[in-house]
């Protein structure tokens, strides 16, 4: 033996990749997408005082970030009204995902989760040897009794649940979640990925209970505040759970421009309304344009819509291939039946434009 | 039992928090540093085409950044003549270091490293449940020698040694380096960390060898580059090596600014001959003004240096505490006899004509 010696697990690990990048399908097309509608980011971008403040930082960018991320705790705290002590942030919530299952994950230890649900998340899990059991979808909801009685039947360490939920874009409401909050078994741990939630309507989130250690709740800059290349998440939970992360984090990942950003980019609450807004136009642009093609959209609580393309999974891949190949760059669902739709993102007007010319042009192709 | 089940290794965790950041210290203080000289950084900035880019970059932050790092990569592989498939980019070397470690190192595996070295890299040994075993430093030097025989009396998985080396900033040249590399026993992996290598003189780095199996380098864009605060770290090694790092890493973890920025750093290779001469210029003049104290100045190969107080531990403390009390940042190493020193950045003439006027107050502080 000559060469280093990995772990077992990490030895009979695939190489996965959760998800293929834009850029990597721009260099096998030899063109650049002429829309960015398909990894679920938030088109509108930014708020200019976030810009401005990135742009102010990066002189400064010798400097390492502040490892506690101190202001940016304080004015979360401020922002949701509760401690800094049950916030952590970190560099989005994929890597404090990667954080959590760390350190509650040993190989063999059951996590439940939505078949179909969100992949990074499912590769931490593996990839720290757990086992995944999923439940199927209730239509194209996610369904939070299926998951906590697999949770309690197989005794889950973990329950990722999302809400909204990508890739559908549905949601429950707040009475809901906070009755799946009520049911975590003993011993479990609920993963409540609100990445979406400014988007959705009043009443979709409960109020945080920072005392209650059976649920941890991830927010991002990535989504509404339109900051995704930032990498700038958090999660919220009992200040044990919190403290915990101390651990095992980067104390230093942070890049300090994204930290001073995020701060501006959560001040700007008018910025942020008007995302919304121009979220919610778009979302019902997209439905239109679905009904003008004879498909219908489903309802959606995020900055995507998943339009159901009206045959399988076969069918909506060839129209997703028909997108991509006119520059359209959009995803869509992993397993039947939501596998039907195709997913993208609530563009800015000259992306929608574009969409729309190209959609009825690909439907026809996949139908031929 | 109500709260979430840690992993027994996690449980056993103590928060350890491998530095405590400036920004911490400021706000103990209710004051700024008047000059931030303690943290290893590159005072004198990013390239101004590196600010350029990010700037550029920031009103696109509302993308992921591309998961393969491509461009970047490119641009690595011309610059250092090797192949892009030997090279991972990752969220700063301490960010790799973890997913290193965690690909090779379980509970009871054990790991060599200098006593007194890189503290972070330590952190992710004992936070994947490995076991430390240090080697002393010969004098200011780390050991290869010792390093090396302890790899092959403790079947050691991995060895860490940085060259040059932090926090003492003395180096081994080349030949010594590759002799080392050539020693490394089979199943064990050398941890080369250059992160200061571009500071140091020719002859410090052996040429890359990427069908090497038993040694990974990493380089960095935190200190020469200046870009500390942006995380843009990279692992070279051989192809098998490399490409497992796509089974743990976080795929999209990557600022997209970060990625920009750390791309034209890379371009202007003038802007960082600059810098290696602002750094020399300097490290001469701590050196000096060391000597006009009656200290004497390890002679460093980096972009900080370490001064003799010229008695142990507790005093070098004293003399750091009455430096950060006149508002000069600076840090020290660990253990002694290394501890007998302070350190410093090689910083701008007006953050060493700070220092200058502090130090003599700083040493009769420490002497009374």
């Amino acid at each position: 033996m000559t060469g280093p010696r990995f772990t077992p697990l990490v030895a009979s690990l695939p190489a996965t990749v959760p998800f293929v990048g834009p850029e990597t399908q721009e260099r096998a097309r030899g063109e650049a997408f002429a829309a960015r509608l398909g990894a679920n980011e938030n088109v509108f971008g930014p708020s200019p005082r976030a810009i401005a403040a990135m742009k102010r930082a990066a002189p400064d960018i010798w400097q390492y970030g502040d490892p506690e991320n101190y202001d940016l705790k304080q004015a979360l705290a401020a922002h949701h009204d509760i401690p800094a002590d049950n916030i952590v942030v970190g560099e989005g919530i994929d890597a404090l995902l990667g954080y959590l299952v760390r350190m509650l994950v040993e190989p063999a230890d059951k996590v439940v989760t939505s078949l179909g649900a969100y992949p990074t998340f499912n590769f931490h899990v593996s990839g720290y040897g757990g086992e995944l059991v999923t439940v199927p979808f209730n239509g194209d909801f996610e369904d939070p009794v299926a998951l906590i009685e697999k949770a309690i039947e197989v005794d889950a360490k973990l329950i990722y649940f999302a809400n909204p939920d990508n890739p559908m874009g549905t949601r429950h409401n707040a009475a809901v979640v906070q009755a799946v909050i009520n049911a975590v078994p003993d011993g479990s741990l609920l993963v409540l990925d609100e990445a979406y939630v400014e988007f959705a309507t009043d009443g979709t989130a409960p109020p945080f209970d920072v005392a209650d250690e059976k649920v941890i709740r991830f927010r991002t800059f990535s989504k509404a505040y339109g900051m995704a290349g930032a990498r700038v998440g958090y999660g919220v939970g009992a200040v044990d759970l919190i403290s915990a992360f101390n651990k095992v984090r980067n104390h230093f990942g942070m890049n300090r421009a994204a930290q001073a950003g995020a701060l501006e980019a959560l001040a700007d609450q008018k910025y942020l309304e008007q995302t919304i807004q121009n979220v919610a136009a778009a979302r019902d642009r997209i439905t239109a344009i679905a009904k003008a093609n004879g498909l219908k959209a489903i309802h959606s609580a995020t900055n995507f819509v998943a339009i159901d393309c009206g045959q399988d999974g076969v069918f909506a891949k060839k129209v997703l291939a028909a997108l991509i190949k006119r520059g359209i760059f959009v995803r869509m669902p992993f397993v039947p039946p939501q596998d039907r739709c195709i997913r993208l993102s609530a563009g800015r007007p000259e992306d929608l434009n574009l969409f729309q010319a190209a959609f009825p042009l690909a439907l026809a192709e996949a139908r031929k």
